[in-house]
């Protein structure tokens, strides 16, 4: 039988800001769930876009000529290419729906790239 | 600058009940918005994967082994080759992410099938 998912639920588990956790998967396609705080580093995806859906707390995401804000409900997708920051005031509760070829950190390396991704 | 996406806004533009809408994409996946109610017809994707996110209303998916039933904030990624029908006993908002070769009655084709599909 197929499981659903419950987002509150699975949210409960994440521990860690910044490093999101497979949800589920759509052919290409991840479905990760993330808990942001603080900010993000610059950088973009070369060949993927981004689907950021906020599910709890307001999510700014910081693009080189001007910014979107995002509350609960409220969704948008960076295409690839274009460079952005995420960052969340207070603890944000994101969707994140990407190709399963995305790097978290895009073009950049440091010490918040993750290489691979645990399921929740 | 990128345009940020209200579900709410959005959902309140659709009329037709079975008749996704195109909000988004990310790469070759689409997001869609979907008004559900009553019920759909039996059908199977041969080959993808199709997410169920629940924002309003109760939705049911009937399996050939079983029912999952879906409450806002919850989904379920109904595998491709799994026989599915969507049932909605009330009006059901639910977003579906698939990919962008998606048939929407799948290997069926009946007066629901659509074969394009409008953005909103």
């Amino acid at each position: 039988m197929l499981e659903k998912v419950s987002l509150l639920q699975k949210f409960e588990m994440i521990q860690k800001y910044w490093e999101p956790r497979i949800a589920g998967e759509i052919n290409d396609t991840w479905v990760k769930l993330a808990k942001f705080k603080d900010e993000f580093v610059w950088h973009h995806h070369d060949d993927e876009d981004e689907m950021f859906l906020v599910v709890k707390g307001h999510l700014r995401i910081e693009l080189r000529d001007g910014i979107v804000e995002l509350d609960p409900g409220e969704f948008v997708i960076v295409p690839r290419g274009v460079e952005h920051r995420p960052v969340a005031g207070e603890e944000v509760h994101c969707i994140l729906i990407e190709p399963k070829s995305v790097l978290n950190t895009g073009n950049v390396r440091n010490q918040r790239t993750l290489d691979t991704l645990e399921r929740i």
